[in-house]
């Protein structure tokens, strides 16, 4: 393979920092009208007339939420966008918005953090968002990203994590585990990679579970999708952490429990297999596992029939009275309760997972 | 002085995320009417109600904007919400709530962020401002702040740094240049210290631009007084980078250009004192200084008998032809054009402050 062995490197200082703002935000265009000014004063003006506004903020710390041995720098600025707007879709509502802060050592060059924006752009194309504001400024160490995301809703739409009722059903969108195999993937060709820098691995066979590691997409269809089909969720959240932790969120928000199935959890293909390939148990993987941002939520039994058959939505538990407390009911029909570290098993050929 | 050797020091990861965050934002109650859902869900949720949103953002690095040798973490905290709602001010504008994110490396223990978040507290309980969410995360080193502030304002009342007409008059809030001479002063003290940590120095004579580093105030009284004027600025913005950096901002945006008048830059005597300790020309300290967090903006000439004496306020400059270009007019009655650097001194007598 032909590499160029001295690609361009222009440092950040040429720029100043209101050089580098404007350089790195100059190909971004509001398209939403509540966007009244974006980046350029001191701050941003937004318009929601009669909407409500909608924020949510995350950080990613270089080390602590992503290797950059692995990410590539424009993956890494889509996936933060991501992150963030997630949380926006997970109170039902649209992101209209996002301001990006970036701090970074000397080792980025100018051309390091266009295709980190390169991303955030397309990020904000695919998903009709605004980068209306922002802060870059350099670090004594790594690479740093602070984004807020802004987002609307009507007062009948936004769903917060506190709405459950018992007997309500429990629904995620998409497929949980693949992002946290995907990862255990990169970790070991990382590891391979340092015993023989030659090696060329095939990661063709992982290709699924490493882009929902890279580059996962948030849910945007989902608010419109039980939109259209007029369903309300009563609660709601995005899968950032894991089941078993967003799970738990809901009931002790809700004042709710909940009986989550095993064999309903929707698991593809790949993570079933490269689950055995790590001799990992794959409910743990997706009990405990994160960074899928699938949604899930709660809705009445009587909206069903609507979601019923829907390929992007499963139904996955029910939820109970307060007092019943929060279980998984084993392909065994067991049942064994769940907290945030995934479950306490009683079984000693239950792997687990580990997490940082 | 008698020091407690082992203050105590409590891991934050004991807590845990969630626990970190429910711990830190206990005391943080919303009192603002807008703020329908603050922390504790994926996103907040605001109602404006009419009224234009206004938001900013700011990252405060350690080691590139504060040293935590000489500043105390409550101070700092309280000073992180000012850059921030300083921004909201500077749109003529009122700010309503602040998310808050933090990464910190394992030297900071949970004592450490209490310390913060009570000057952040401290800041939002003065400023009336809610706290409506945030992340706080591990860093390999040191620490970091990121603030989004929001605000409200009416389409009437929002001003940008684009309105200036020829012949309209500049104007400042309070002094300028404290904070940057507070900021040597207490540069130089710990070189001293360095050397003889023994040394008690007495920092009684620099009281005033001290606090002026450590701890600013926003103008948040500004925006209300011009009301109460019935005066309408035509262009504004927060003298965070030094006068020179924002007059250019305002001519550049608004184009125009600006006289400014030497003599009619308001300093405070400490800042007049010790400028001359340490040899440095006032002005330059004025033009290029920054973090005064004083509002700068335009008037029409005919609004000037509204604003006339009052002690919040002094009239320094005032607008031209675009083609005027942009200019201090010095006690010696000479032209010299103003730069993003301070000045094009044409004398050699003119001693240049350092700026990193």
């Amino acid at each position: 393979m032909l590499e160029d062995k001295n690609p361009k490197r222009t440092s950040v200082s040429d720029l100043g920092e209101f050089g580098l703002i404007d350089h790195l935000t100059k190909y971004f265009d509001p398209i939403h009208e509540s966007t009244i000014k974006g980046v350029g004063d001191d701050a941003a003006v937004l318009d929601f007339k009669g909407h409500k506004t909608v924020i949510s903020t995350d950080l990613l710390v270089e080390g602590v939420h992503f290797d950059l041995s692995y990410t590539p720098l424009k993956h890494l600025g889509y996936k933060a966008v991501m992150v963030n707007i997630s949380d926006i879709y997970a109170m039902n509502a649209l992101a209209t918005q996002i301001t990006v802060s970036i701090a970074a050592s000397n080792r980025f060059p100018l051309e390091a953090l266009e295709e980190l924006y390169a991303g955030i752009q397309l990020a904000c194309k695919n998903y009709k968002v605004d980068l209306i504001g922002g802060d870059t400024t350099s670090s004594n160490k790594g690479l740093l990203i602070s984004i807020t995301a802004i987002g609307k809703a009507t007062d009948n739409e936004i769903t917060y994590r506190s709405g459950a009722q018992p007997n309500d059903l429990l629904v995620t969108s998409g497929d949980i585990g693949g992002a946290y195999m995907g990862l255990q993937i990169l970790e070991r060709e990382k590891e391979v990679f340092k015993v023989n820098p030659n090696n060329q691995p095939d990661l063709s066979p992982y290709s699924y579970i490493i882009e929902r590691q890279l580059k996962p997409e948030a849910r945007k269809d989902i608010p419109q999708l039980l939109k259209d089909l007029e369903v309300k969720p009563t609660s709601m959240i995005d899968i950032s952490d894991g089941l078993s932790s967003e799970i738990i969120h809901i009931c002790k928000n809700s004042k709710v429990g909940c009986n989550l199935f095993e064999d309903k959890i929707p698991l593809d293909p790949q993570v079933i297999s490269t689950c055995e390939e790590f001799d990992l148990n794959s409910t743990t993987v997706a009990l405990s596992g994160g960074e899928d941002y699938e949604l899930l939520f709660t809705i009445s039994q009587d909206d069903y029939p609507k979601i019923k058959a829907n390929p992007h939505l499963t139904v996955i538990g029910h939820m109970t009275a307060e007092g019943e407390g929060i279980h998984l009911i084993t392909r065994a029909n067991t049942k064994i309760p769940i907290t945030s570290m995934g479950w306490n098993s009683y079984s000693e050929n239950n792997n687990e997972t580990e997490k940082d």
